[in-house]
C-alpha cells in the first residue's frame, strides 16, 4: 500500500485524487489547498485541510499547483521523510526545495475539470534525483494502470514543447478548418472522422509514412488553387509554411 | 439492388470495390483499368477489363483516377444512361463531359493501399447535377454503412482545403514533434496517447473550447524558453506563427 497527501486542487491534483481513490493500492491520507472550499466536496472520503504545517507522514508528496507556485510552496514543507514530487512538465526537479528527497510524476496528457479521465491513456514522466525512489514513482504509476517512462528534466521539457506541437498547435489547425468551413455553412462534423483517422494512423506508423496531399506531391497547381481560396492572411502564412516544411521533410 | 461499375485501380477504387462486395444491395459488374494487371487478382469475382469500350449498361460509374485524368477519361464514356461520379475532393462536378448525367462521390477520409478501411467512418460528400439522381448516390452511401452530406462544389473544394490542415498539416506537426524529441532519444510513443486524445477531445467539444497551453494562457515566460530551445529555424518560425493564430483567436 502506498500512501499519499496531494497538494493543490486544480484539474490535475482532482484527477490523481479520483484515480488514487479508485486504486486498492493506495491509500490518499490527506488533501491540502489553500483554499480549502475547493475541496469540500471530498470532505467525507478524505482529510482535507489548508494549513500546510497540519500535513502528516505518508510515502509520497504530490505538488499539483500551478508552475510558478511549485518551488515556494515545496519550501514550506518541513517533514523531510516523504519523497516530494511535482507533476509539471516544464519545471525542473531541482526547483523542488533541496532539503527534500525530490522527483517528478508528470502525466503527458491534456486534463480538463469536466471530462473524466482513463489514466490507461495517461503515460507518467518519472525523475528522482536518488535512484532509490524511483521504484515508489513506478509503482504508483502502475497503480492507477498508467504506462511510465523514466524521463530526465531536459527530456521533460522537450516533451513539453513537442505537447504544444501535437496538442495546442494541432488543435488550432482544427480550429482553422472549423473556420474556413463555417464560412461556407460546412457542418464540422463532416471533418472529424478524417480528424481521428489521422491521430490513429501514427499510432502504429511514423508520421513520416503517414503524410500524403499536395505538398507531400509537390502538386503546385493544387497548392496554389487553396492558397487563392484563403481568405485570412495568417491562414494563407500557415498553409504556405507548412507546406513548405512538409516539402522539405520529404526533399520535394 | 444498386449495380455500379468502377474505372480506376488505386488506393479509393480498391477500398471501395472490397466495401461493395461486402455489402448485400450492391452488385459490381464491371472493373476497368487502363493497366489490367492492377486488378488480375480480383478477375474471379468480377469482370476486369481494360477496354473501356466494352463497359456495359449499371446504375452508376464512379470513375477513381487521379484527378488529372478524369475529365478526359469522362469523355470516352459512350453509355448515357448511367449515372457518373468522381470521386475526387477539387475537381468540379463540371468538369465530367457535359453529355453525361453527372455526380460526385467524395470520400471525405485518408486511404493507404495497406491499412483496411471501416466506411463507417467515411463520411461521404455527394452532390449531384439532377436532383433526382441524389437518391441513388445517398442509398450507395448507406449500402456500405457511411454517413453522406449533401455538397455542392464550392464547399467540397473548402473542406479539401479544411482537409489539408487537418490531416497534412497536422500529420506535419506529428512528424516535427517526432524530430524534436528524436534528438534528445525520447521514445515518440510517449506522445502517441496525447496525439489521440486531442483527436477525441473535438469530436464532443469546439477546438475553440479545447484550446489550453501557454499560448492560450499567454504565458510569455514558457513561449520564450520553447523558442530558445527550437534550433530548426523552421521549428521556430511555426512555432511562432501557430502562438500568433491561438492568441488572435482567443484575444489574448
Ligand atoms: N492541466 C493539464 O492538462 C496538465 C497536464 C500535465 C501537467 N500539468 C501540471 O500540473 C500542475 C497543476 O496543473 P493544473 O492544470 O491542475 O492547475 P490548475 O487547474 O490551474 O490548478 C492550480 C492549483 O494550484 C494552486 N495554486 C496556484 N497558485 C498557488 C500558490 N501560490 N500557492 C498554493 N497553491 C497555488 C491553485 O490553488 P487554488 O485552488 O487555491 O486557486 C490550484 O489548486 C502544473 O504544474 C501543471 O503544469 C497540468
Ligand atoms: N487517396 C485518398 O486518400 C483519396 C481520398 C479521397 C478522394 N481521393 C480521390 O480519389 C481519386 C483516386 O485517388 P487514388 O488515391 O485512388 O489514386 P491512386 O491510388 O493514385 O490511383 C490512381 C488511379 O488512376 C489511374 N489513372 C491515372 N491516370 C490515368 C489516366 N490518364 N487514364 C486512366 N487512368 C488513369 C491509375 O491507373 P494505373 O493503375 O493504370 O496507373 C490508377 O488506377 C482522385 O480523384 C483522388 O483525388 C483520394
Amino acid at each position: 500500500m502506498i500512501s499519499v497527501n496531494i497538494l493543490g486542487a486544480g484539474n490535475v491534483a482532482t484527477h490523481l485524487f479520483k484515480a488514487f481513490q479508485k486504486s486498492e493500492n493506495i491509500s490518499v491520507n490527506q488533501w491540502y489547498n489553500r483554499d480549502i472550499s475547493k475541496i469540500s466536496t471530498y470532505k467525507n472520503e478524505v482529510s482535507t485541510i489548508d494549513n500546510i504545517s497540519l500535513l502528516e507522514e505518508a510515502d509520497i508528496y504530490i505538488i499539483a499547483v500551478s508552475d510558478d507556485a511549485i518551488s515556494k510552496l515545496s519550501q514550506s514543507l518541513t517533514n523531510k521523510n516523504q519523497l516530494v514530487v511535482h507533476t509539471s512538465g516544464s519545471v525542473s526537479v531541482y526547483d523542488l526545495d533541496k532539503t527534500l528527497r525530490r522527483g517528478v510524476f508528470y502525466p503527458l496528457q491534456t486534463f480538463s475539470k469536466t471530462a473524466s479521465v482513463d489514466f490507461s491513456n495517461v503515460p507518467f514522466c518519472i525523475e528522482t534525483i536518488d535512484k532509490q525512489d524511483l521504484e515508489l514513482l513506478k509503482n504508483l504509476a502502475n497503480a492507477i494502470g498508467s504506462q511510465w517512462y523514466k524521463i530526465s528534466t531536459e527530456q521533460r521539457q522537450t516533451l513539453h514543447l513537442s505537447a504544444v506541437f501535437v496538442n495546442n498547435f494541432t488543435n488550432q489547425l482544427y480550429r482553422i478548418a472549423h473556420e474556413i468551413s463555417d464560412i461556407q455553412n460546412i457542418n464540422f462534423d463532416i471533418l472529424k472522422p478524417l480528424i481521428l483517422e489521422t491521430a490513429n494512423k501514427v499510432q502504429h506508423m511514423s508520421p513520416y509514412m503517414a503524410q500524403t496531399g499536395p505538398a507531400m506531391r509537390n502538386d503546385k497547381k493544387t497548392i496554389k488553387k487553396h492558397l487563392k481560396s484563403l481568405e485570412n492572411e495568417q491562414h494563407k502564412a500557415i498553409y504556405k509554411l507548412l507546406t513548405e516544411s512538409i516539402k522539405k521533410t520529404h526533399g520535394r
